[in-house]
């Protein structure tokens, strides 16, 4: 917490507009990106010094890739840009009447400001999940993920206890979409390949996953025959798939699914749902359902002609998509493009231009040489969709050394289906039961 | 802490004795691998579960290379061994009466033990530095200190104070060791080629380097060659190199080197020194300076038959050695390939054979493409020696994939001159002044 009166140093050009992008993520970057040599002041706030890669979350939890390859220095990114400038810091509130933003480090000034916060897990008000769960939502929970479930498996083969090491070792993920139909595809990986060579006494019960859906099918928001395939896949790779099923209350020990049905895991990953992340003092006018911002057809909130809000927390009702866009990275990236160029329409005086969302499809990996693609009408699964997914994640990534050390890694465990990345650096701190 | 009386698990062979291991540094690895397939029960006992490389612990420090990349699973390491175990667990007391090691996790009985502990810092009784300082003993501290520099260097584009933008940034390091001098290299390169790209806005003054050492030479245990070149190239560098200069404390702001001399830094490194590490219950009749538990020509301690320490925490004395055998890695390599046959020995009941050091040498490197190397007779400068340096530290680093991740980096950075590491992705938490 600064003082209220203490202004952070941004030593730029008096003469032009100052546009300030509140988050580094895929709709911030994009943004600036679109916004290098134009005659404005770009200011990026972020709590972090780098931008990170969302998808493979997954892949890090699962010591499948080190952290530093999916995350990219924000400095580096626009070295060179002259009109830039980054300051680390945490938004506590916004003031838009004075056109200022306090943070943990002082204020900023604006003319413009564009709020890509991104979105956070929802809990849905589950507290005792919240607690005991970890969430895949920042490189740090995944790295959390990766210490729990690596320091259980040491405590499992401590134990005496049969049924402790299978508390020890079995895993809940909860929700069916992407994030969690790659994570149990991953999990499952690893208690084939890995396990039975790190952990040779472990019974063939030991580590059992559980993927835990409360509506009918996985991959809602994919064709039916995405959802056929993933089911029978991960069957086939021994997870045990239960739709139509519910978490009701988890303390870190067991989880409880109602109806006494009961699992005990020591380990439970929560991906169902994700809800705007927006700092204090936006205008809650028109909060979405999902806690988005609703903004309009140019991505401003509440028709203010100097503040925007991109990407996941940006609700843009639109045909076809009553509450917003879909809360992922294409919809995200798009927005940025099209705010920088109405941006520069607004400073020049001219009219600005409604946004348009092209759906480019949908893919999700459910293992090595698996996956599913819902690419307009046509749908791919199995190693040509897997080629797909790889592809498109690859190219994706931020950085010519990350490109090629994500590559490498998976060239690594493509030939010898290792994971190796199974490092406890940090130990997980487990909230007091 | 558990419970007294809780064993842990270890499902081996009752007829074969058991062989423990404490520790999984460069000694207790070595020993391990070369017991493997002899008849005796292997048990390895570390607080992480993976092998670390204390070589490059600057160069994560100074944002060069990732974590992972100089750290390797123990169970990934001795796959395949059928004679082995590995349990993760901090030991708090041996019972050599009772042939018990007590852990935060239960106890362990063992026929054999090999206290491989290692050392830790030495702060010589300098409280407020130990609190304040960063040390450079473990793949933690390196990125707290990654952390530490970086949000410093955030804070100094934030502050409008120019003389606070000075204290945020400068680096105080403290011993003329290998780990000072390459730290204090490193860091003048990222002054250097990296800091101007990512804070162009920073006057030339941002960022004094100093290098603090007690004694009246750089590198005391090398010869007057290596010195003499390592304080000019550092020198030219723009390292302030300070001989025959002791701190006496610091409150985490200013370093106070006595004689009314301070320096204002945020960051100070401590590589002053290392202490012998060994856990209570070990006899210390025999203590050396240093720390280390004595030792008898065959590693014994105190003429036990069958408790013997090898590496950093053991002190052999010898001629040329009256405390010891120097505190590095082929002094620990050695120890551990000699009581491996000395251990077989000892159970094919014939007589031991005493230990020989093999001094191959020593080496440092001051920066890109310059090294120092004494070499028996000969010593070498400049590019040869660091040559030598890079091949030599590749060599040794574990695993195939590792080696190539360091050495992509290297050729990356030799390139670039870059330092692409530079992610906060965990904040360094300060100690309360």
């Amino acid at each position: 917490m600064a003082p209220r009166n203490k202004e952070i140093w941004l030593p730029d050009d008096p003469d032009k507009p100052r546009v300030v992008v509140i988050g580094a993520g895929f709709a911030g970057i994009t943004l600036i990106k679109k916004l290098r040599d134009k005659p404005v002041n770009l200011v990026l706030i972020d709590r972090n010094n780098f931008h990170q890669f969302p998808p493979l979350f997954y892949q890090v939890a699962t010591s499948g890739l080190e952290p530093d390859a999916i995350s990219f220095p924000v400095r580096k990114m626009f070295k060179g840009y002259t009109n830039f400038l980054f300051r680390m810091a945490s938004v506590e509130e916004v003031d838009t009447s004075a056109h200022r933003i306090y943070t943990d480090e002082g204020f900023v000034r604006y003319d413009y400001l564009i709020v890509a916060t991104g979105s956070v897990t929802n809990f849905y008000g589950l507290a005792q999940v919240e607690k005991h769960a970890i969430g895949l939502k920042s490189i740090r929970e995944s790295l959390d993920l990766r210490s729990l479930m690596l320091e259980n498996l040491e405590k499992a083969a401590i134990t005496t206890d049969e049924q402790e090491r299978h508390r020890l070792t079995n895993v809940v993920i909860v929700g069916g979409g992407p994030a969690g139909v790659e994570m149990a595809g991953a999990l499952a990986e690893y208690k084939k390949y890995v396990l039975p060579k790190d952990y040779p006494y472990f019974c063939d019960e030991t580590m059992k996953i559980y993927l835990v859906e409360a509506g009918p099918r996985l991959l809602p928001a994919m064709s039916a025959a995405a959802s056929g395939t993933t089911l029978s896949d991960l069957t086939g790779m021994g997870v045990e798939v239960m739709l139509q099923t519910a978490v009701k209350t988890y303390d870190g020990s067991t989880v409880d699914l109602g109806d006494n049905h009961q699992l005990a895991a020591a380990t439970l990953v929560w991906t169902a749902g994700v809800k705007g992340n927006f700092p204090a003092g936006i205008d809650k006018a028109g909060i979405l359902p999902g806690n988005r911002v609703a903004v309009d057809e140019f991505n401003r909130i509440n028709g203010q002609p100097n503040i925007y809000a991109i990407g996941d927390v940006a609700g843009m009702p639109a045909a076809g998509y009553p509450n917003g866009h879909p809360m992922v990275a294409p919809a995200a990236i798009q927005q940025g493009e099209h705010l920088a160029a109405n941006l520069m329409r607004q400073i020049n005086g001219k009219p600005l231009q409604p946004f348009v969302y092209h759906n480019k499809g949908a893919l999700a990996t459910i293992g090595k040489k698996r996956a599913v693609a819902d690419l307009g009408r046509w749908h791919f699964k199995g190693f040509f969709a897997w080629l797909i997914w790889s592809t498109v994640h690859l190219l994706s990534i931020i950085g010519f050394k990350n490109k090629l050390f994500v590559g490498l890694n998976w060239l690594g465990s493509y030939l010898s289906y290792d994971k190796g990345n199974r490092l406890i650096i940090r130990k997980y701190h487990r909230p007091m039961p």
